[in-house]
């Protein structure tokens, strides 16, 4: 005390694609801790394709509020604590947003984090939204069978490169759609996928066809948008299409306007569910297990895009969306190189 | 023997509306019946919504085929058999086309009829399309429980009116859409739903709004289209979305442009699942005992709409898409007044 606290406030919402602009940088000085809360330093930041959403001024089920440090994941070391269940040194998860420390109270602590167990950054990664949403929107909602073809869009995101880990563990023919060659070849060498289409590609459809000789069973689907409109032809009978993300569709105001899709839902009696991981609470015990038991054995595999400093927090949201980002990104404040 | 048999055919493929000009009449004799047939004289044709499907040029679940009688259930008498497990004066039910006599094999048969069991009719009607797949949507895609809100769109029409019945006995809070003032007044007062909005009322939506308090848990839709871009925004969170239908939709041919609806499925975790009837044939039994006890015990009613002539088929599916009919439209060739 006092602690000198640098920020990334959202200053203005995007409703099209996040700009570095949206945000501008403050700083704070945390002078005490109030009775009801404990002050974290932040070692690492999440930068998550939802923030878009969170950052719309459209209604969503999270908004980040203007003015303030933008929404967002990290994980830090208690530094002051008037929470009885939180000691100085002990290392949390939660909503600490985009800044050096966050001053919170137990509303925004999601767990403890035991750094014997693994490195604290699994936090907000392989533990955080990605492992958890890869997992139980495969389980819940796909719930693939040995043999399907399971086909997983921006799959060699953060998400999508451990659902194709997790397809490939369950026996099922696994299939993505990645946006370059670079990332295809990723999918096939490290993710294990079957095969990978790079949907910038001319003839990417007929690849598609190609890489899904029996057609899609599942579907694991963060992109909508043009993409899915073409994909979804290529789905069987009593197909399954979990919607997990829109990365696809840039902007939401006004709706973009596409081909109905009443009727290849109806003729091929398809079912499609959205799913967000923050509705889901009570299977985080049994996904954070099971991909506990994946990573310590050596079976999974990802890869971190790690920037330095808060400064680097915008420009790493908004390279999300260009496509030039490889696995789950994290901007590193404090930690280990 | 011989049998004159005057037919409806198929002239033309209709990828809009049909229209009576699509269909030509005709005349055959039948001579003799073949050793793997029986000869069926037709006593009702069934006129079905999905019969616009049927004569589509594009490709579907099913097809008519040009130059042949118009495809169709109907119930009728065996007049002829050269199968052993049919006798002369049986009654049958299948797909026997829009025509007065059907020599056909046991690939076209759906099953017998016991004419002391009820009106042979029914067979087309509550114990043909209409009632089973009323039945089986609800109870396997939207499986509704009490105290839900479920919304049924073609609300007084074959299949909804007995659909709007099954959810007020199932203890929902049903609300219909339909096409009338008349029809929303016989959804009220015949078939039991609490509430009914004509979706050409001005405010329609906003009538949706007053008579769904608790927001849509469930959604019955044989209309897609127009109507459910705009009644999806009241559904609940996990509400589920039965697609039956696209009724609202006049062509395909091109696919029609609608705001997209990926977020709105997203944001609010629906599912939505299509549906047809003819997949689900191990689920027959058990609806049609349901329904049958239903009937005889009073407590399901239904209206028909029911024109006299095989020539009166063309106009007789026409009005199913003006919205003029009640009820299920069957077309009544010999029979009791």
């Amino acid at each position: 005390m006092p602690y000198l606290n640098h920020q990334i406030l959202l200053d203005s919402h995007a409703d099209g694609l996040p700009e570095v602009s949206n945000f501008i940088p403050a700083k704070q000085t945390i002078n005490h801790c109030d009775a009801d809360k404990v002050v974290i330093r932040n070692h690492y930041l999440s930068v998550d394709p939802a923030q878009k959403g969170w950052m719309s001024s459209a209604v969503n089920y999270a908004s980040a509020t203007l003015g303030e440090p933008m929404r967002a994941l990290a994980v830090g070391q208690v530094v002051e604590s008037n929470l009885e269940d939180y000691e100085v040194g002990e290392f949390v998860t939660g909503w600490f947003g985009w800044q050096e420390y966050a001053h919170v109270g137990t509303d925004k602590i999601r767990r403890k984090v035991d750094p014997d167990q693994a490195p604290i950054k699994y936090a907000v990664s392989i533990f955080g939204l990605n492992g958890l949403t890869a997992y139980i929107a495969m389980k819940d909602i796909l719930a693939p069978e040995p043999g399907e073809t399971l086909l997983i869009s921006t799959a060699a995101g953060a998400v999508g490169s451990i659902a194709g880990q997790l397809a490939r563990r369950w026996d099922c023919h696994v299939v993505g759609l990645t946006g370059s060659d670079q990332k295809a070849a990723l999918c096939c060498n490290e993710y294990g996928y079957h095969a990978a289409v790079n949907y910038k590609s001319d003839d990417w459809l007929e690849q598609l066809r190609r890489a899904c000789p029996n057609g899609i069973d599942k579907y694991f689907d963060m992109a909508g948008g043009w993409i899915t409109d073409q994909a979804i032809h290529l789905m069987n009978h009593f197909g399954v299409h979990a919607q997990v993300g829109t990365a696809a569709v840039a902007s939401w105001d006004p709706v973009p306007q596409a081909a109905r899709r009443e009727r290849v839902i109806l003729l091929k009696e398809l079912t499609q569910k959205g799913f967000i991981i923050f509705n889901h609470t009570d299977r985080y015990d049994e996904a954070t297990t099971q991909l506990g038991n994946l990573l310590h054995s050596g079976e999974l595999r990802f890869h971190e895009d790690i920037r330095d400093g808060l400064d680097s927090a915008p420009q790493a949201l908004v390279a999300l969306y260009q496509g030039t980002n490889l696995g789950k990104t994290l901007i590193r404040l404090i930690g280990e190189e």
